[in-house]
Order: structure tokens, then C-alpha cells, then sequence
């Protein structure tokens, strides 16, 4: 175990610009914060470069069998480190999961994510269509950053579950079509009730940023519009919670 | 319309301690920010004490009729008010609602809060069970503080739409057994699956904490205790979703 004792040590300054996208995007690395997220990743075969504890954290014992450099730091230089308020002892530099090359299927189950923006909102989707067992979600454009540290965490680990893919929506409906995958899009207008929808294996649902909806360029490409009922007087849903009744609606058309 | 220049003028200073939940339960009073949320503070009848603009804030017309002090400051004194990063222009100092004296009535469809902590999820609730067309959310002890700026904000305006009451959940779970409206609990086990629910009219859910749930005694209280299916491999859903996932799940049972 390697010890670091000054903030202004070469590898401490390098894993806190880690918390820029930039940076991300450039070494194919994210921080990952508490035991929770790591034994995920760990579980689920994702590589970590690098596990920084805190002096005392007792690091679990099967852990250290894994090809990670293991470093000790005092709390003071873990609370820079950290993006959460109450540091858990323990984060690691993780590397990026590969992006599988076969994206659609036939009868797949696939959520194509069109420009939202807050990321405890991406987290709670990928962790929703994670609980309703799809088999993929893509990242439309303008979409939040997946390897955002709120996203992670809001993601408690599904990120390493299933496929995330930044993908440019546009292909992913041509290659749905190509498949007889049915692509259906949230709209508050001119939609069908999802109660009413038809009984489908497969599907591909597209949700929308939080203030403008899906875009209607794919509105327009989609096999069928759906909307979720309001029986009082709200305007609408959240999207995070929007994704989890319509996903599970989706779930009773099987 | 009055006019504040300095930051050290009174009425800013008081407006300002409404960022504690400690201020807005002396004064009964808690802070309105963009003008979606005061449109509906507005419409359904909330009481703003004043209403405080930035210079050159176009203010609309038909709300000057309300009986508010109308105050202006420069964009420097409204950030410092503002709990956003990109203030709207506009905050009120509105008054807390009246707690109506009937609870719970035969048929009854209420939300049960059992300490949820997270501001964000507690507004995006009220929104959902707004949507849901409940008759009533009910907050329990170790629940996030429905004023809070961000609980607020997060409920879009549902916080104006229906009754919530910071209640015993003891008591209550009482009166709905008193009005014959079955009480149902949210549970990881020993639990029937949602989709197996009975039909029933009225009804009273509980859900609880981000990471321990309902707490056991109200389990116990409860006439069911249900669960939302996982299909893939996440442990649990967000809160917010799964209160989402239930009420509609619930409105099917009718």
C-alpha cells in the first residue's frame, strides 16, 4: 500500500481532475465513491486503476486479490478528494466500461434517453430500467454525463449492470426499425393513454429532457406516442418517475 | 412598490432567514421562487405576503390584485435571497396552508410519508401523488421539511394542489382502520407482489426512508404489505419512482 501525506502529490492532483467531464472523457477513467459502488463494480467486472482509502477504512480482504494500486490517505486529502458531504473512507479510479458492438436485437428491451439533464435525474433512470430488466439505454445528445459523480451514485450501482451506450438516437430508431423492434416516445400531446397500449415483446421507449419532453424529430419517427394519465392537477411527472410506470406498464404488455 | 437598495436593510434580513426550517416555523411563512410557482400559489389561494422583484422583472398584470407588498432590489441583493443558481427574477414571502380538520374519509386515497429525507424526492412525491389523484399526503416524524426550498420547488406546485399534513402516522394509520380504508405498506419482504393486489377503492400507502423503508412497527400496522417486482439486477428502486410505480398500479385496482 502506498501512502500520500500532501495535496500536492502527482496522483492526488491527477484523480481530482477527475472530476471534470473533460478529464473523464480524456483518460477513459471515473471516480467511484463508498463500498457500495465498488463492490458492484467488482462484482460486475469492472476495472479499477486505483483504490484510495482513508487511514483505518478496513478495505474488504477479497477485494485486494483484484490488479488495483492501493493507496492510504489521511482524511483531510479524502474529503478533497470525495464529491459527497459525508466522505464513506473509500473511492476508486475506475475505468470505463466497453461499449458492446451488437446495440439492438430483435425483441430487445432498450430506453433511449433524449437530453436530460440532471444528473441525480440519468442516475434514477439507469437504475429504473436496471429494476425493469432491460436490455440496454442509450444517451441521446445533451444528455447528462453517465460518468458524472451524482449520476454514479444516483445509479447504486446498475450502471454496471446492463449497457449504457452514448449513441446518436437517430441511428438507434433506424436499427430498431431494421429489427421490428417498436419504438414508442413520451409526448404530452396527441398520445395514447399507456393503458391502452398493445401487448409487445420488445420495445424501445424514448424519454425526454425535463422541461421540453422528446424532441419532435422523434416524436415524429416513433411507432406510437404514449402518455401517462393525470388524475389531479399536476402538468406532469417527473422523468425519472414517468420512466418507472411506463416501464412497468410495459412490462404487463409482455 | 417599495424599493431596497442595501443588504442591510431589515426586511431583506428576515426574508433571507426563511433558508431555515427553524425561521419559517416561527413565522409560519416560507420563500416562493420563479413565477410558475407563484402563478400557482396564486390560483389556488395561497396567501403571499410579499412579493419581491428584480429591476425591470415584467410582473404580471392580474397578479397586482392580490394584497402583497410589492418590493424591487437589484440583482445582487436577489441572488443573495435567491436558493437557485440562476435566480428567475421573482421570490414571495407566501404563507404556510391551513391543515384542513377532517383527515381521512371513507374511500380516501392517501400517500403516507414515513421519513423521507431526501428534499428532492419529498417534492417530486407530493408531485406524483398530486398526478395520482390522491386525496391527501400525510408526513411523518424524520420527514424532509415540505418548505424547504428545494421540496418546494421539486413539487412544481402540487404542494398547493392538496392536503399535507404533518401528522402522527400512528394516529392516522388509526383513522383509516376507523373509516375501513386499508392501510398498505411498502416492504422488500414478506410481501405480496403489487401486481397481485386486490381491488380496492380507498386506500392508505405508506412509504418510507431512502435507505431503511417503512419502519417495522407500521409494517406490522398494515393490512398488506406489498412489493414492486425486480426484474434485473438492481436491489431496489428509488422512492420517488416506487411511490410512482404503486399509485398507478393502485389506480388500476379501482
Amino acid at each position: 500500500m502506498k501512502h500520500i501525506e500532501s495535496d500536492s502529490n502527482a496522483s492526488l492532483k491527477q484523480w481530482k481532475k477527475l472530476h471534470t467531464r473533460k478529464e473523464r472523457e480524456k483518460t477513459g477513467t471515473f471516480l467511484l465513491e463508498g463500498p457500495h459502488l465498488i463492490e458492484e463494480a467488482i462484482s460486475f467486472g469492472a476495472k479499477l486503476q486505483h483504490v484510495i482509502i482513508e487511514e483505518n477504512f478496513n478495505i474488504k480482504e477479497e477485494w485486494l486479490k483484484e490488479k488495483f494500486t492501493l493507496w492510504s490517505v489521511p482524511a483531510k486529502l479524502m474529503k478533497q478528494l470525495s464529491e459527497t458531504e459525508k466522505p464513506q473512507g473509500i473511492i476508486a479510479v475506475c475505468e470505463m466500461m466497453e461499449q458492446p458492438e451488437e446495440r439492438i436485437k430483435r425483441n430487445g428491451r432498450y430506453l433511449l434517453i433524449d437530453g436530460v439533464q440532471d444528473p441525480g435525474n440519468l442516475g434514477t433512470i439507469i437504475r429504473t430500467a436496471d429494476s425493469a430488466g432491460l436490455d440496454g439505454v442509450f444517451l441521446g445528445e445533451g444528455t447528462a454525463d453517465l460518468y458524472n459523480g451524482k449520476t454514479v451514485r444516483s445509479t447504486q450501482g446498475s450502471l454496471f449492470h446492463l449497457p449504457i451506450i452514448k449513441a446518436d438516437l437517430k441511428e438507434i430508431i433506424t436499427e430498431c426499425k431494421a429489427e421490428d423492434v417498436p419504438v414508442i416516445s413520451t409526448s404530452l400531446q396527441e398520445a395514447v393513454d399507456m393503458r391502452e397500449l398493445p401487448e409487445m415483446n420488445g420495445f424501445a421507449l424514448i424519454v425526454g429532457n425535463e422541461g421540453q419532453g422528446v424532441q419532435e424529430m422523434f416524436q415524429e419517427e416513433s411507432s406510437i406516442n404514449v402518455k401517462i394519465p393525470i388524475f389531479g392537477q399536476a402538468e406532469s411527472l417527473n422523468v425519472s418517475v414517468a420512466t418507472g410506470i411506463l416501464l412497468y406498464e410495459l412490462q404487463r404488455k409482455r
